[in-house]
């Protein structure tokens, strides 16, 4: 970039002076100094459309409301807004170059949408590049905002947009749960507590407790992203909406809602909306909570399918490639695992962000980058993982019925069964002489003639102990 | 408690054999066994009343519909309930001796409660201590329940219980913060974003979004405790029910409503309830949220009574202690550090409780102590830290107006507000100017002829800087 | 305190005011304060004794050291260390009611320790408490100190001694470790890698990487205790060492050596100890690490002794009380668990501590105390779990030998071992095979006559298979 | 990849079947699977060249100790070294495409090496990519090891590698804060503690203190790289070195050293050196003290720069950017504040890598690709902000002298000087009139007769102020 010849750039200027940038660049001078000042991550604004479209969308509403109070010219507006739709429709995306942690609280973002939409505006009038005196990145697409109103907002509305794909390849993967519950439902199998045989249950049971506790986190999605609904918009620099017109900030979140078709709504303290970070804190701890309830699964499958021989091995997870480069006929559960480590990574993000919102002075959180980088690659790390669990693991498992119905016929732990019959304590010297002598709990209740072997029959049908039932009271 | 004589001990015994206990202790052997296995904390359960009382409302409810459905005489329901309450009116509390941290996923806590209820409930019925083969702990007071159903749910009932005073405090200091938001409504400060001078506000609207941001997380303390009011009562071992009457379930969460007052209900998939920690997540994740906001609060209170010569000294917090054992008349804002440090460890808390509900298994999460040790612990942290906030501090701050004023005069940062007239070039210029030569913004837009001093006048006007206003555009 | 009549109480007097203190009291007026303002977590200082003598032992080094440079009289100088003796043989450690987690930076800890030692000297001298005339906390005690000296080196000072005891537990824990190493040395066993059936080993092999894994933790504790022996005693206030004598700083670091009997240094830049934290950090790092490894230690046994029945069970931890409210016979992995949990809140306590270490500002971190609570409790937390991992656990663990060896016997991992005879694409099928047949793989290998029975025979002798071994190549 | 024509491409088949690769490919089979199972960062394998570099080394180390055991011909070794020094020498790394984060505890990683560097070397041997019986993937590249020694060996390599520019980088940083030091050596300001003004120092003694606090960092991450030399290398599947000859583990160890230039060693035991993950935590709580360093000092900055007229304006940081869309003439923080940014992350990362650490069972630990892909993005985050650091602030800092001067002057903290000559609590009492006055220190004392001017003349003196110095006790 430096060493383009001047043939090939123009110059622009600012507070610190002169600079020159590639000619045909949409962006501008101050997008430029951001990204020579910031090259930490690497991953550049463009890697996220919804931010970017959701800033054009922000700055649409900036402008249709700044045309309704009379400060934006409709001949300007109507270029503001022609340039915001281009870039909703998918173009001028590789013009947002900045990375995405950088200092300045969300600046540079916010001068790289503005400086795009001067020059495709420009553009659209017939202009050359750069000549911002007919149309200008602050005083014009700016017009009426701060970055601390317009990059939140935008950052906010981003969010939402990012919750929708995640939440359907949730629900994908709740179907396929939901599915493989229906399908082993006549599994019998034992449930285990602390890794210990405890009583029987059905596999269908297991798959379908996955299903239902995956199922109440996309509503916690739903309610978080409700919260990022709230915007201060209108607020400017510090939330006293300094410079912008009574009536703008109703007018630019009533245009916002119609551009978004989403329900934003003004905060109701500009102030206290500028600098607080708690509904992205909540929505971070939203998606921890995904992320520990789908690690919490992929190690129940990881334990489910330990084996072949000398493991669980009630469930068979799908091959997806060589297990090992050493061992044959190797086969590791290689997605679930991927799952735990990307849900591993989302908890060491909710970190990174709860630290970045810690650190908000005064009337600015400065460290709001970090925390949009945070939840929207978190989101997408996480879609794609989910995405991954379902289709390369979860809808590919097989059951080993025979196995799982020898492990509960052999177990101790259906003495628990007849504790209403025999008592805690008959139960429990019965359980002892099982675990030590290797014997079986059913010929011991015989042979001490607890029960009956009608009784016992009756009483262990595996389709009795997965549920409730009425018993008689021992007296 | 080993060096007793044998005639101050009774004999009892479990599935590991005999041991004595103290004659008069109402608990007995499983909870003895566990003092002597768990010694971490040394913070035992009578440390928080609210899990105690939630444990004999558990088994209060349980008793009663025990009796309802037929499984449990009217002569041991009635014996059980008294001891329940017995409890609940704050008897025997010292009974409860196990360490919070413990192994068994609870249950010698859920032992600890059965057995000092039967041992009281044995004494109403005229009999010794131990004499259990007229009321069990585990066959009568334990019946229809697992330790895996009957300890979440005591302990979401306990946490909801602790979030009420929590928010009783939360709700007293918002009171003061809107108090000091009046006093100093017309204090005239200069708004600070990335610790630099922006634009001017008043310490009322400061203080007064101190007193927004807190307030909103009533609201979701509310909303995360009544996530917990879904329990697993009834799901007994693994959340199939085994062993527990087709109409258990129902009866025992409508007693447990009656009896808590609170709204409880049945979880509707009882296999997934039994395991997922989600609802607990979520809630430290609010506390977290809450913790956050505190510390920034704090900080804030620390910068802006930051000097009182070398600083921002736009605020005095009341003198609580001397400052320094070297350094005399210095005064310190003690109780906000105080309030920062409570804040990190609840933040760690939220850690330690989100790696505990990662580490759930198959049917059963055996880290819930730790879970519930942070929350109770975490909420009586922050209960007495907001206390000592609104107490010590907040109640007590005194502005420096004057001084805040003087700072609006000098500052460079009201060109904003002449930013729509005078345009963000010129006014870039003007502002670069005044900061390298000192000179004050009007002087030098007068200067150079860009406004009157009438319209400067009018423009400046402190009480036209604080809001949104109508602007003429520039053309 | 409030309700004591005038004639139990002292007045004391301070920057705020006068106070009346319990007249029996060793503490004064500035503990009074501070332990109204603080009451957080409810523990003292006095619960942590290492503290308290640490504390005793600075205190006496400064009056040593202010003898030799000529600012204490011999009179006073004997009384102070006098008064210290006795705190550091045990005396009036009740005295020290401040709560840790405080602000100010350990202004209060240090001036529990200047008004205990101050009141004790004095009553040695034969003066009342309070007569600060003769002997003052701060004049006197204090001298040439400030808490941002004295506290830190104290701190650093109980840090050291109290991770004498966690070594030496863990010591414990690992020659338990190596006991059992030895006697299961001939347990013959599949390894699993991602909990695969891989490739045997012995079970001595795996209890010796646990106690080698633990080992090398005890150099890394030493080498963290390490780099607490620099300390920034003498620096007073910010480290410039402002009303210190010249001298005083070496002679106040020797004679805490001598005292304290650890090879304690003067940082060489006292400035920059004053405010820096990073031997916290990385003291703490190394305590996670320990937590990881016990952690991941714990969750291995709980995986070999899963069962009895469904699970791995290949080795029996010893029972320590009933498992179960429900499950007659159940026995739990209760001490591990305990285990994981103490982990995972040493784990939550050092992001506190790297929270509060980064909270620091310009010459000095006020959140130190909550630095120092965590180590000092998690220290002790850990102490107190690995004395119950090695005596209630690995001390009494057996191995289920036969079911071990039967699992190697059944195994299709074995496989491996021929991969350099048969070559990798052979041994791949015949795994495959054997997976989706049931058979085994000397069968197979047999029938395809890839190999011979004898050469089957020795290379598969299980001693030929737990470590390197001559092999021909393929060619 | 898919829609690739049958001409375009070569089948290779695995365990799971035939699967068509681009026929230019060096990569196989199993890369290509891996690729298509695993996208969750995006983030490949070559963008990480000392990963691959390292991963060539460990190949041709292999290569070279199978050589000498006669386990590998001649020709074969050839090739294969030839192959690894065409990529240690840069060549084919954008054959590494598997995604870093990855199932399989990083069996994908070891496979995509072994195919290219195969691929690679038959066709320097005239064999077109894909003819393996000429030279295989598994048998040849592969030899004698596995994905759990080599992997694991080829990382810690690669970490030691990017430690060096980190270091190199940080040295850089250090240079420039001593640069500022001996600069501001004459700047006499109040030092502050908690906030307040505290005693007097120099701007140079608190740049100087930075350097001096990051300068232990270098010595903490050589120690840390040290740990990390450590490797299993030979230990195979689970560190039993099942099919590597007795004579490989040193043969490849002294290879390696030679081949890297870094003097790694083996574990003395394999079997915990395969599972153990200490010296990565370890490595990751460096990483995470040098982070919270960076972020304390670049908080230091930000305070010290705050204003510039209602801020301590002790310092200027260079202007990099406009600050504010909004604000003309703003300048902000930008650079500290993205160097706060990413010190957050890398905490973010450190809890990440914490969490897969715990997460290892039994012979092996499945998250490590998650380690090691934070360990190498965190070191390159680290080292890109800490070079923006240098260069775009701290180089280009500068005093306001004058002004910093005159806080000293008007300072309170000043009679701490005063302390050894008018006792603490005529201190106390001066320092308490001149906060509620206004008053100057210097005056008070003169009014109450304590000391006379040319008394205070000397002690005051800001030389004198700033160290030690012999005082005359008062009596």
């Amino acid at each position: 970039m430096r060493d383009v010849s001047m043939t090939e750039v123009r110059i622009e200027h600012d507070l610190l002076g002169d600079e020159p940038v590639p000619r045909d660049a949409y962006y501008g001078i101050q997008t430029q100094r951001a990204k020579q000042n910031f090259n930490i991550t690497g991953v550049p604004i463009s890697h996220f459309p919804e931010l970017i479209n959701s800033l054009a969308m922000v700055k649409m509403a900036a402008a249709r409301a700044n045309r309704e109070t009379g400060q934006l010219s409709d001949a300007k507006a109507d270029v503001i807004e022609a340039a915001c739709r281009d870039i909703i429709n998918g173009g001028y995306h590789d013009q947002f170059i900045v990375d995405l942690i950088q200092g300045g609280a969300g600046t540079s973002t916010n001068m790289n949408a503005n400086e795009v939409i001067a020059n495709r505006a420009l553009e659209i009038m017939g202009h050359v590049k750069g000549e911002y005196e007919f149309l200008h990145p602050n005083n014009d697409v700016n017009m009426s905002q701060s970055t601390n109103d317009a990059y939140p907002t935008a950052a906010r509305l981003a969010i939402i947009f990012a919750s929708e794909p995640l939440s359907t390849a949730l629900s994908d993967l709740i179907k396929a749960l939901e599915e493989k519950s229906r399908e082993f439902a006549d599994v019998i199998k034992m449930g285990r507590t602390q890794l210990q045989d405890a009583v029987p249950m059905t596999l269908g049971q297991e798959f379908g407790a996955y299903a239902v506790t995956l199922r109440e986190d996309i509503d916690r999605i739903s309610y978080a992203a409700g919260l990022l609904q709230e915007v201060n918009l209108g607020g400017t620099a510090i939330g006293t909406g300094l410079n912008a017109h009574p009536d703008y900030p109703d007018l630019a979140i009533d245009a916002l809602a119609d551009i978004s078709g989403k329900p934003m709504q003004l905060a109701h303290c500009l102030v206290e909306a500028t600098s607080d970070m708690g509904a992205f804190i909540l929505f971070s701890g939203v998606l921890k909570r995904l992320a520990v309830k789908l690690s919490k699964v992929s190690n129940d499958l990881r334990l489910l399918s330990s084996g072949p021989r000398a493991g669980f091995n009630e469930i068979n997870l799908p091959p997806m490639q060589p297990g090992s480069s050493i061992m044959p006929g190797k086969v590791n559960p290689v997605i679930p695992e991927a799952m735990n480590q990307t849900a591993f990574q989302v908890i060491g993000n909710d970190l990174a962000i709860t630290m970045a919102a810690e650190a908000g002075q005064l009337q600015l959180n400065a460290m709001e980058p970090l925390i949009i980088y945070n939840l929207l690659s978190g989101m997408r790390m996480l879609g794609e993982a989910i995405k991954m669990l379902e289709t390369k693991c979860v809808a590919g498992i097989t059951a080993n019925k025979e196995h799982c119905e020898n492990t509960v016929k052999n177990s101790i732990g259906i003495i628990t069964a007849l504790n209403p019959f025999i008592g805690y304590q008959n139960a429990t010297r019965i359980a002892k002489k099982a675990l030590h002598t290797g014997r079986g709990v059913v010929e011991l209740v015989l042979e001490e003639g607890l029960l009956t072997a009608a009784q016992l029959d009756d009483l262990l049908q595996p389709s009795k102990m997965l549920s409730t039932r009425r018993i008689k009271p021992r007296g």
